[in-house]
């Protein structure tokens, strides 16, 4: 009995030790995803909260590490020729693509002029020339070309980039961007005559239902978006380079893309309205973008 | 002394309870940064742990809210006009731009003919025309022709690159490489004329020390790539699209980059050599990556 009455504080010690112990690792582990959601949300508040989360968390908890691939698949190497030129055409060639290039601007005024859709397919053909990690062409461009259609992605995109301006992104953002006067009323996406929306695919579906991984996808379609923006500048058509913070998902639902398609990039496409203008910014020198060793 | 007796064991219990929460919050905080990391490494370990940590760690703690800017800077807004063509120019050219893309193959065989320093200041000026996020012109274009440079980058790339491939990577990422081809050894780098090291600006350096947000930084420098590529192209030169894994930090301190520029990719360019051979690979057709609404 005097045994008994001494271990009963050391048994209850020991219990209340293990309850704690036992609540709070539960607690951690269902506050842990959350966390780290909020903490990356701070970190980077101008990064869409859904190419954010997307990516990683699918790595985290989806991800198979027992990809189906074609087992000791050795594809047949073939020789390779290239064009080519003497040194003075290279020359001119290459002063002649900066010169295209360097006409370029992201135009914020559209017409409701009609473009030959031949055309976009060619300049989404060349956009699916880039390179991709491992070769895995993880890009789908997305062509709206019905007014319904165009007008309801307006509507998705005003209503969130509204919030955006006045929550989401800051007094500095705001401010940065109010030199290149954006804000959040976007015409363009009704009258131009196509937009054309980027999805970049955070992992593949094998016909067995398994993923199969996309290095680098998102690097890998921004090389892509690069190509099309010369494929566009090239036929004398316009752009602008958005990228709708935070409505990805609504209009990965309007579009009916799969879940494994995150909106990266949307560009209108089409003629420049009559009175287009655009700010009179200028690119850095030569000599402030290159560095020789 | 008998409700002394029958506390003791209410006192005990209560004192222990404390020191659990007291010890357990204590290895929390001082883990979850090690852990985040830890977890982000496992969770994409083809993405460069340098371009992982960096821009967020960064941003976590470094980031001053109170940029430096202009105040209530008003650009100039200017009448834009464009080059048009007519219908059956813009289809050609259109046509003609996706052929020339098309051509464009990944080629790890480069000779080392010598190759005008005005067609490589050309391409660098094409890539700079590239958008960005607010205008702030990320990029920094690091070209490479001393030999011996050159040799010290291939050192430093093949010693990690030959840890990639044994531990990093994992049996399943060396496998979808294999029918590349693709392995550690990396004599372009020495053969190439030029090396083009393109770093990412992941924040900018105002006058008065503060930094600058770089919105967007990746995905505008990856578009400035795709520029780049097309360039390239065009002139009838070669290259490969690399993202040396984890050798940023070596490769920035041998090129005596500052800390605000992350290495994004090495492009080898120069002519094929005259055995270069491509894997036989086709590319997916316009229905497999454009969806019509």
């Amino acid at each position: 009995m005097a045994i008994f009455s001494l271990l009963t504080p050391l048994f209850i010690a020991i219990l209340c030790v293990f309850i704690v112990v036992i609540l709070r690792s539960r607690g951690n582990s269902s506050n842990k995803l959350q966390e780290t959601k909020k903490k990356r949300k701070e970190s980077k508040p101008w990064v869409d909260e859904d190419l954010q989360d997307g990516t990683e968390i699918l790595l985290e908890d989806g991800e198979d590490k027992d990809d189906w691939q074609d087992p000791e698949e050795d594809i047949l190497h073939i020789p390779f020729s290239s064009a080519r030129y003497s040194v003075e055409e290279m020359v001119k060639r290459s002063r002649d693509f900066y010169e295209l290039l360097n006409q370029r601007r992201s135009v914020r005024f559209l017409s409701n002029e009609p473009v030959p859709r031949e055309v976009i397919d060619n300049i989404i053909r060349a956009a699916g020339t880039s390179p991709s990690g491992a070769h895995t062409e993880p890009w789908t461009f997305v062509v709206v070309q019905d007014p319904e259609v165009k007008h309801k992605i307006r509507e998705i995109i005003e209503e969130e980039e509204e919030i955006n301006y006045y929550k989401r992104m800051g007094d500095k953002w705001v401010s940065d961007l109010k030199k290149l006067r954006t804000n959040w009323v976007k015409e363009y996406l009704d009258t131009a005559p196509f937009l054309i929306l980027i999805f970049k695919q955070v992992y593949g579906q094998l016909p067995n239902s398994k993923k199969r991984t996309h290095y680098y996808n998102e690097i890998s379609v921004s090389i892509a978006c690069g190509l099309l923006l010369a494929a566009i500048q090239n036929v004398g058509l316009v752009t602008v380079t958005t990228t709708p913070l935070n409505c990805g998902p609504r209009l990965r639902v309007l579009l009916e893309r799969p879940v494994n398609e995150k909106l990266l990039m949307l560009l209108p496409v089409g003629y420049p309205s009559k009175h287009a203008t655009v700010p009179d910014l200028k690119r850095k020198p030569l000599e402030d973008i290159m560095v020789i060793t």
